[in-house]
């Protein structure tokens, strides 16, 4: 039959505790969330929920085709106009969402006999861009940019060295700077994922580029998403601007799909402005993730220090990280949990998110909630 | 350099007259609109931005998550219910994009070991689904089941035909009927990207599966845009629970993905509630394409007899399409061009939609408009 072999697939997900369903949220969840992406709590803000509103009343529901057909409206390139010069680069280019980007952006940037060097804690995105494009990917150890160097020693041609700046899965930092100098070395771009970095690291959360001294270079590629920091949805890629006319004549993610919502730009313009009047903001997302981690190790808990505004903590196993998880939720918190295959190294995490608006007592509430249901 | 091939690419697309570039569009452009893919004229609908905007306020900017943390809310379970509902499947599923359905559809579904049978037509993200698969691919010639069950029958294990219903270039439909029975001896599963069919083709717009008798199938997967007909954003599969249940475990670009922005899903329901109030909207959207392509034929061009809502009309050239098309917008009138590289067989054209919301006096001038500045 059809499709037969998925029923054996089931089978063995159920047996080794594995199987993902669906829990759908209330508008009003009682919950308190250490787990959603909305690192600067603006998914709900007033001003960023009215440029929703705003841009679907004057735009309507969707972008109504591609972007180089009825796809591109003002909106979009007044958002690109005013994140490129707020994350310090000469253009930047719109997608539906932050995994588009970051196939549009590898693909289009590894043509047929390049190489791309991949750090093994690389988002599934970018690992798909690696596997869509036409180059030869080599996969590298985590954050190594000796190993960046020696792997790009080994190839003649365009040559790409791909990785998150916030891997979001421990929360860890990229080595920025070294892996631009081991590219530099070599006459290779890099190009950077700041899904996590954006809004959070950088001076007012202009990103992990910004931070490392590597914005509007021009042999730095950087992708973010409008989904976390920002509130909304998609994705955007930022570099030279000749990258991104390439992008827009070469990447199929960008040409051959509906451009971004314009109520979902809207609420992404609306947060970056707000951003920028209110950059205390980013600062106070580190100062959440630092408390959180000080309390979590003061408790006895593994928590991965953190770079940014994720805080990881090791479970002993996954059914136990499932487990811990329900028993946090029971007790009031929403926390992420991780396990195969969804974390590159086997081990399952409780995955914290700290949020610029979480209060002192909600940050204690939270570590007495973890503390008390550790396996 | 880095990136230094970049700009031998521009060059030669430069001398090739196919430099592709950006053009935002007003919020009151004075254009006819013959460009978009909004074919039943719901995305700026009242009743449309208003769920946009409802959504935004109930839920903010974004959906904060992944589906499977906190990205799933109350209103993208309604939306996945009231979709399979109205085109008669057992379950969906709701994506960021149409092009991450499919990549999802044809990725989940083609494990190692297995064989894809993909029409030379389908769309780039098909063919990006194709090729991201642990399966092996076969291209096969354009719309022939024969093709397909010959390939089918070459090989041994889980197997896969994967066809556009309604071709994105010509807007002519592929023999759904033909293909089923193909996979059907075979016992392969059919993945079809209802695209361009949902809203236009079927009882009320409930689609090609549905109008070729294969809605519900338990070896039929269904994959659908919200960005077209629906006048919004996001992609769904459609298709056996079991079917579904298998995506939310195995699909990349669902597990590692932000789920879809709640303006959108609130566009998308509010635009299929009230297509299910309004079902005449489908058969105007035929009705018009129907009477656009004959009085473009009777004017003596080249158009292809439309099966859905797209008409297309062949140019000599790509130079001369270009041309064509901004003569076009000269005189007022907003048509789609595409040409190498974003069409299979080569050859340009202008592509028209058909929107339901078309007047007689619309249609007449629009071709009056295309006859007039014809190459
Ligand atoms: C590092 C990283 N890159 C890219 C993405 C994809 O972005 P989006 O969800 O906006 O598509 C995510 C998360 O979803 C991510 O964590
Ligand atoms: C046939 C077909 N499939 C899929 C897509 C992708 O859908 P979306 O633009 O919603 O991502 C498109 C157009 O964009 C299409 O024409």
């Amino acid at each position: 039959m059809a499709f037969g072999w998925i029923d054996e697939q089931a089978a063995a997900r159920r047996r080794a505790g594995l199987v993902r369903s669906l829990r759908p949220r209330p508008a009003d969840s009682p919950l308190l969330d250490l787990a959603s992406n909305d690192y600067l709590g603006l998914a709900r803000h007033p001003e960023v929920v009215a440029g929703a509103q705003e841009a679907a009343r004057t735009w309507g529901g969707g972008a109504t085709g591609s972007r180089l057909v009825t796809g591109t409206t003002e909106l979009h390139t007044a958002l690109e106009h005013e994140l490129a010069a707020f994350c310090g680069f000469e253009a930047a280019l719109v997608f539906s969402s932050g995994y588009a980007a970051n196939l549009a952006a590898v693909t289009a940037l590894a043509p047929h006999g390049s190489l791309i060097v991949s750090d093994a804690g690389n988002h599934a995105s970018l690992i798909d861009g690696c596997r869509l494009a036409r180059g030869t990917t080599q996969v590298v150890g985590h954050a190594d940019p000796d190993a960046v160097r020696k792997a790009l020693g080994t190839h003649d041609g365009p040559a790409l060295a791909v990785s998150d700046t916030v891997f979001s899965v421990d929360g860890d930092a990229a080595p920025l700077a070294g892996l631009a100098e081991a590219c530099r070395e070599h006459g290779a771009g890099l190009v950077v994922d700041d899904a996590h970095g954006l809004g959070v690291l950088g001076a007012g959360g202009r990103g992990a580029p910004h931070a490392a001294g590597l914005a509007g270079a021009d042999d730095v590629v950087v992708t973010v998403t409008l989904s976390k920091s920002l509130g909304s949805q998609g994705g955007v890629v930022l570099g030279p601007a000749r990258v991104v006319e390439h992008l827009v004549n070469a990447a199929r993610t960008f040409i051959f799909d509906t451009g971004l919502a314009p109520a979902a730009a809207g609420a992404a313009l609306a947060a970056l402005r707000l951003l920028g009047r209110e950059p205390e903001r980013a600062a106070r997302a580190r100062e959440v993730a630092t408390g959180l981690h000080a309390r979590l190790t003061a408790a006895g808990l593994e928590a991965v220090r953190p770079d940014a505004a994720v805080v990881s903590v090791r479970a002993p196993s996954p059914e136990e990280a499932v487990q811990w998880a329900a028993d946090c939720r029971a007790a009031g918190l929403f926390v992420g949990c991780f396990r195969p295959p969804s974390v590159p190294d086997g081990i399952s995490r409780l995955r914290l998110t700290a949020r610029a608006d979480l209060t002192e007592e909600q940050i204690e509430r939270a570590v007495q909630v973890i503390g008390g249901t550790r396996p």
